[in-house]
């Protein structure tokens, strides 16, 4: 696949000029992670759950992020509340489909908020999208390369089928929409020690969808910052609890050389 | 304006001998720093929130904070009984008008908890405490001292009519009510590239309040403290990640002689 | 008392290889430390709380973790369902007792928790176990030797009454049930300037809990790993901030000679 650049850090001086509101109905664990986020990014963040707030607050955002972590069946109301609201607006809706498949309640719940609204992007880790796909993945004991191609296939599918960008995060991630498809190939494994940078990762592709309509470019450019931010801040930390606050300060400070050298994405 | 100095060191000593009980009912982004800062001033948080605990709860407490940052209209009435029960008690209520003007839901209940229950203490950046007021300000295009003086005025108008202390955070912080206005010029701008400086500063005035019943003395050293502890770390953080980490462990260590030297109060 | 060594660390490599799923209805306040250090220890933490689903949660999980200190009526009915989940399919539930005593909604709960669902493991510090109990404990003003000796009658009594281990939490932790009594000198003062030690502390358990069947053993082996990690952040960090994110660089990086250099347990 030929490797590219995409210009993440224009995007970033976006954020960062704009400060974009970004309206989130996220999950109580990671919830003050994906407000700073968004803030450190330079962008303005708002946690509104309310029934009665959400459509009102939707529509002073340049995006909605939902999250269905700690879903209950009164916060999905509220969450279908702002996603028409967001829908009517035209401002983008990203989903995380965090822990579908592990209970019915969270299958039902996330088909209804794809059914029921329009959700411009989906992202989930790849046993999580297979299940929105209504296909199943072998995550482990396969080799890379054939999981990859596999997982592709279902992104495109996926986001033809319900006509929105598709993301699947994991080793390699996944960016996929009926035009352009783009392997990110940042990150790095201390990522995965601790709580909540799949939840971060969702609020940051929400902002870069806030200034940029090219929600698959947006998408990659997000992930390309967030996960240079981690890969610096992997190289300095002693462990998972200085590592999760140094990667906010090389967000913070993120430069378009730095973005420039480090990214490394290919375009399928 | 005259400076002047004010014994904020006294204040935080009273805090760490007595160790008062601080009631919150906050918002759900910041709970966990709203309730740290508290306990690494030396005092102790308490969050209950449930409606058939919050009286009770609220009477063994020596101050109780309100923040409507995430309301519900079933929170906003725990609010108003944990509010009624603090009120017969006699300790401090605050609350921080978080986001008020941003929805309908968000002006009604804030001006049912100002209406229904008696708020000892208004806080809120100068947008928020504009429209408690009913008042505009232009926050945007319009010269710092013609600002400066406005703000003043909407917070000692204010404050007579509502009666009780009103603070205005900001790049100066006003604190008024009938009697002394305080200027506090503390404080650092990292302080605005993280969530939750706004709620724990009123954190940290429900604190100062609980053991000074000067109340716009007790805000004013209570800002003067937590900004102080900001400005440290700032000089020693790599970014927003390290700043809110360091913030705590300086607030922690903060004594006497760094609290007089660095103070910047003017009074009105 | 002799001074014995446990094996913690074989349990920390069995949590590292096994990666039981921890599921938890915990404290809205600590919720991201609970996940977070479920997830350091190299476990896989779930805080789904819907009474939808928590049933179907608890059966996909190792260990189930309760703590009612942000309880509402609605959240212990959920708990309750999720605990008779986890009792049908035998994995340990762990129940922290957090704020026990200082409402009336508080210990009516606690009380339907213990009586309406089998609680394997029930932990507080002194003033709650006690209130568990029944019993009064004095906690100031009384010399150390006598309150651990009274301490200890309280908690073997408990055990045996509940039929449940029972693990006291402070300057020196008792773990009792039918058979062993433990006690671990571990740990930092430091651990109580910051919020949350206690509900992580629970965590642990509950980790250590889904790996080893002797549930004291198992508290034991967990109080150690996290305390050892407190002592080693202490020692390390400059003040409450700083501390909190280097425990759980050290408690993912523990090792075998640390665990067993530092421990320090008696057997009663």
């Amino acid at each position: 696949m030929p490797k590219i650049k995409i210009d993440a850090h224009k995007l970033l001086e976006k954020i960062r000029v704009q400060k974009p509101v970004i309206h989130h109905l996220t999950n109580w664990v990671t919830i003050y992670d994906c407000a700073n986020v968004v803030k450190v990014l330079g962008a303005s963040p708002v946690m509104a759950h309310a029934q009665e707030e959400v459509a009102q607050m939707a529509k002073i955002a340049s995006a909605l992020v939902l999250n269905i972590g700690t879903l209950t069946v009164g916060f999905v109301e509220a969450m279908k509340t702002a996603a028409k609201s967001a829908n009517e607006k035209g401002i983008p809706v990203v989903l995380d489909a965090c822990g579908v498949g592990a209970t019915q309640l969270r299958d039902k719940k996330c088909f209804e908020l794809l059914d029921e609204t329009k959700i411009d992007i989906i992202k989930g880790n790849s046993s999580e999208i297979a299940r929105v796909a209504g296909e199943k993945v072998r995550t482990k004991g396969v080799d890379a390369t054939r999981v990859e191609k596999n997982l592709i296939e279902i992104a495109r599918n996926l986001s033809k089928r319900r006509k929105c960008t598709v993301v699947i995060t994991g080793k390699e991630d996944i960016v996929a929409d009926t035009g352009e498809i783009y392997i990110i190939n940042n990150g790095h494994p201390m990522m995965a020690n601790i709580v909540g940078t799949g939840c971060m990762a969702t609020s940051v592709i929400g902002t870069f969808a806030a200034v940029e309509p090219d929600l698959a470019l947006a998408a990659a450019c997000g992930l390309v910052c967030f996960e240079i931010a981690a890969e610096c801040a992997a190289k300095s930390a002693s462990g998972p609890g200085t590592f999760k606050e140094k990667m906010f300060d090389y967000l913070f400070h993120l430069d378009k050389n730095t973005i420039n050298r480090m990214q490394k994405v290919e375009r399928v």
